[in-house]
């Protein structure tokens, strides 16, 4: 495997994962640069690299990853300082390659996993989706993506927009029903950490045999007598009785469906 | 700690994996009856119980278990024969107590957790939602819910309702969103089960933290032009349109009033 310097711009979550899997990896990290000082001192440092405040990337660079948010990704990119050996990536899901505003040596390198602090994801087990700007390009992303995740994954920026917003189904709008379900047991004066055996479990199952097959429920067996008598106990709530009407009204119609 | 005699109608997954539980805390199981034969014969036999096709009850049995669909508890409790000295009880989140027809020796054991074929819980987890017509019961399943699972809790039918409607947001509600994951990685042209990690991470998050504080994504943070962008994507569907333009003002509400 060849091994790459490597430079960050950005030091959140992504990035601070990102370097310290790079770094265990072989991969040698030069320097992290952000604006905001103090997450990227104890990154640079926890890595042996140099801390930058301004966005010149030391001239070895081979990859220079653009960890930021959203929008800013297309200013730092036109700010940044590189060699004209230095490739650059970010790791956006809805942002395109384009907002690099280059037309060769340049990429992304998108992971689909949530990142938090304190607590780095197995990488061995995150794909990454790469896209970029030239055959060069893509293969040492590809490299990148393998020697630290699951895989690399070609993946241009229209689908790796909607790849994001499976994301967003997957991990954000499950989690808000959760966060349903802990108020629904509050309503019933049960203390919600009660619940978390159930969150547990419905996530094993559905890694078991993936989440369409392990579908149960009212909405799913078209126990209308249960939706009904559910849809009285959200009488607090036009929000949640929507809500409730909806996702039932959806399993009902994503399963029979499959049954015709 | 008591042990008892305990009968089972009905032999599907919850009766299983409570059956299960209780003979390896030290219960003994007499017997399993259940009109569709097959299971109830396995289930016994596994457990050095007697397989009954009616509804008669060995005379020493302390306490009958019934868990069957919603609809049958009150056919099942009304056709059982029993003793003078045997309790009876179901196992039904939406089930009111008193289906079971009886002003006293009946109560309701709910576990609160989802229960699949051929992977049983971890019972020591699950907390029990325990309610009956008088205190010798009550205790008496009490007893139970601690010698099986993570504890008991009393909960009256209009309270345990509610938890079983929060167990549907929590486990059938977060698993269709994961589905509809599924659903737009296919669109992107990616095979699903690239988001398995993503579903994994999610849970280990919300276990951490609970789901409430795990939230992130771009409804939290009121991105409106990736709420704006997704909604473009999904312009293949108004329903699902609508799904995603709900649940986002939904999680934007529930921040902010808790900023407030």
């Amino acid at each position: 495997m060849a091994l790459y310097n490597i430079s960050f711009i950005g030091a959140g979550n992504v990035a601070g994962s990102l370097a310290a899997g790079l770094a265990a990896a072989g991969h040698r990290i030069l320097s992290v640069a952000s604006r905001s000082g103090d997450s990227a001192r104890e990154l640079a440092s926890s890595l042996g690299a140099e801390w930058r405040r301004d966005l010149t990337v030391p001239a070895e660079c081979d990859l220079l990853i653009i960890s930021v948010s959203d929008t800013a990704v297309g200013t730092v990119a036109e700010n940044a300082v590189i060699s004209p050996g230095t490739l650059i990536a970010h790791t956006a899901g809805s942002v395109p390659l384009a907002a690099l505003g280059r037309s060769s040596g340049a990429g992304v390198l998108y992971p689909l996993q949530t990142f938090t602090k304190g607590f780095p994801p197995d990488l061995s087990q995150v794909p990454f989706f790469i896209e970029a700007t030239d055959s060069a390009t893509l293969n040492l992303l590809r490299e990148i993506g393998e020697s630290i995740g699951a895989g690399a994954w070609e993946c241009d920026t229209e689908n790796r927009k909607k790849l994001h917003l499976a994301a967003v189904f997957t991990n954000n709008f499950s989690n808000f029903m959760m966060t349903t379900g802990e108020t629904m047991a509050r309503e019933a004066g049960i203390d919600p950490v009660l619940l978390r055996p159930l969150i547990g479990e419905t996530a094993r199952k559905a890694l078991r045999t993936g989440p369409e097959a392990a579908q149960t429920g009212p909405a799913v067996r078209l126990d209308t007598g249960t939706l009904k008598s559910h849809i009285e106990l959200l009488s607090f709530s036009p929000q949640y009785q929507k809500l409730y009407r909806l996702v039932s009204k959806m399993i009902a119609g994503h399963y029979s469906k499959k049954k015709k």
